[in-house]
């Protein structure tokens, strides 16, 4: 990096690349919500910041559908997010059921163990949703179990989870409810309180199109008794939430205020306010049927290509389509080309699935039927192909939103 | 909050009203740090954003004055920096000596606790620094100490401690130093390889004036080997050093390339290239020199305002200073004038100095004479007091910088 005498660090203006972002995340940010970022830095504690906070949080709750009180972001991606929800609901000894079927469920069950809980594993096969009913099976053979845990929206694979079902499953036993919704929220419908969700949490980066760093999360009232009654401290001083709830809510420790725990991004929250209000101008259940409408044409295009998908309709994420690579065709090469040429990101398969699948994101600002007509065109070009265009500008003629 | 059925939340356009910050930071962020941010988002593996990675690197190991391969930035801001040097050196049962003299002291110790060490405090009045002499007496009386913690530059109290004798105590023992550099880097002189430090985290938002958000960290050799020879892993996931590697440096397991951890806060991460280009710019040791210039304009502006600074000569930060409230002045009166008539944030004492300090913060871009006169402006129309604009500009006038 520096074997030059010469060499100063970081002496170059930045340069940034113009992308079409079509991968597993981060999606594209509208100017809007880059502008917001850009906005001076005031305190974090600041009065007008903690107007923004507030509203924050009522836009997520929005988005989450869900009263809960202690719903916020974490300042800190996804994975942060994550963990948060396991080490606070969870403590050593607990069992957690955590169900399977792909890179961020693996991830779930990792982070359980490491907050010292015996881990049950409800293994499904990749590219395939768990199975509510194997959940009763783990849950009648594991009474007493903590937490349930699963992945709504496996970024992985691309596969949706009937998480309202598993729900029903947990409540029957009266057991919390752990899910990932990073890819799912404001992408597909998410109902935290209709569907009894406890420990929810999801990143900035995906459907609500804001950059990447910061992790919306919710927790229900009974997910806040749990750790109210916890006998030991939460492993992780950043994430314990019984300290951050100080920061994101007025308490009487802070004379009926806000008090310090750590400094909030706040330019990030910035952005994050801005997708917020984006997301709420469209509507969110006109987001959901944006992202339906624009994955058909994907679709449509992909089968004049002559492109399968990996997963079975009944359980496709439409904002995140695992392309199975054909025979011959070289993952590397096209990802390449589509990024050199067309400076258009898609992402690899992840983990097993690397060189089996093509992971074309449709999420938030990037679902959009220009993106998948230039992704298309691109891969027409690429495969030495035709009509895949023509066949999409089609759906979309005849699949105009209702206005 | 939503009290109203026509409440939308996020439904009004961002306003943010334009402060000059000079409380314990954030700091003012400089319009070219914002325009970075603002930069359109690539994915945090492409390869532009990789080069960007690899300078951001050189720009820390330039600021901390380090050859240490593992230097970064944790994608959270400082108090996950702490975690993250903390849960990766310590392990259950180890024996870790905290000096504590303020907040942050005590935010290590309790770290250390939940991280299942066995923690012995060295304790020093708040507002003086953590005693050498003090901490050898620990690490004789507790032989085989993991590690020993403390903060080089206390933001609750605005002391300096002489973390080079300190650290020289700790090498006499053969016991890592753990060092809280958040308020330190950028802003006095900060030598982890000359005075031998292990893991030490900072955070973007001080002395370096980018948004808050990133915690810049830089860790040993000594450290790296102590964290491969653990026994048990790391109980963060999200911090775990082995993990988080993969993606900040090649890895033979990523391919020669870079490994998926989490997605890096791409945007922040463009803002802290912008800082340290600043940075760089006006050089290491010019910036240091400016911190302790503009200190030296506030010290006369504050005497001649008749009032006191709280810590000694010897051990005060030129970055933050804490200004004893006066008799008969209230604290809350004094910081809510300045910021709704000057629009100027200064900050409260933190936990038992609170009511009896405020804490002055001159770093990074807060960091000029300009801003020095525009606070004692405005204290001198609060306090009905003057002088103090007068002496300060006289003092500026004579120090002016060497070109």
């Amino acid at each position: 990096m520096n074997d030059s005498a010469n060499y100063a660090p970081c002496a170059k203006p930045l340069e940034i690349p113009p992308r079409t972002l079509l991968g597993p995340g981060p999606s594209d940010v509208a100017p809007r919500v880059l502008q917001a970022m850009g906005q001076p830095t005031v305190g974090h504690l600041d009065p007008s910041f903690v107007k923004i906070m507030d509203e924050v949080k009522e836009g997520l709750k929005s988005a989450f559908r869900t009263r809960n009180e202690m719903t916020f972001p974490v300042s800190a991606p996804g994975s942060a997010g994550m963990e948060s929800c396991v080490v606070n609901l969870l403590e050593p000894g607990d069992t957690a059921i955590i169900g399977v079927n792909g890179v961020f469920g693996n991830r779930m069950a990792e982070n359980a163990r490491r907050a010292g809980a015996h881990v049950v594993l409800v293994e499904s096969p990749w590219g395939r949703p768990v199975d509510p009913a194997r959940i009763r099976e783990a849950l009648r053979a594991n009474p007493g179990a903590r937490a349930v845990g699963f992945v709504h929206a496996e970024t992985s694979t691309g596969v949706c989870s009937d998480a309202q079902a598993i729900a029903a499953e947990c409540h029957a036993h009266e057991c919390l409810v752990i899910v990932d919704a990073v890819t799912s929220l404001g992408g597909i419908p998410l109902e935290v309180d209709g569907w009894g969700l406890d420990a929810v949490y999801s990143g900035s980066q995906k459907c609500l199109s804001c950059t990447p760093g910061l992790s919306p999360v919710s927790f229900s009232p009974r997910a806040m008794a749990r750790i109210a009654a916890r006998r030991s401290p939460v492993q992780s001083w950043f994430l314990d939430l019984s300290l951050v709830a100080g920061y994101w809510q007025d308490s009487e420790q802070g004379g009926g205020g806000r008090t310090y725990h750590h400094t909030a991004p706040v330019n990030a929250v910035y952005g994050l306010y801005e997708s917020l209000r984006m997301l709420h101008e469209e509507g969110l259940e006109a987001a959901w049927a944006r992202h339906q409408r624009v994955h058909e044409g994907l679709c449509v295009g992909l089968e004049a290509l002559g492109l399968e998908l990996a997963v079975p309709a009944s359980c496709r994420l439409p904002q995140l389509n695992a392309v199975k690579i054909p025979e011959g065709v070289s993952d590397a090469d096209v990802r390449g080309r589509l990024l050199a040429e067309y400076s258009i990101e898609i992402g690899a398969g992840l983990g097993p699935s690397r060189g089996e699948i093509w992971r074309v994101g449709l999420m938030g600002s990037s679902a959009s039927p220009g993106n998948v007509v230039r992704f298309l065109g691109a891969m027409e070009q690429i495969l030495d192909r035709s009509g895949a265009v023509h066949a999409a500008d089609a759906f979309f003629d005849h699949a105009r939103p209702a206005r």
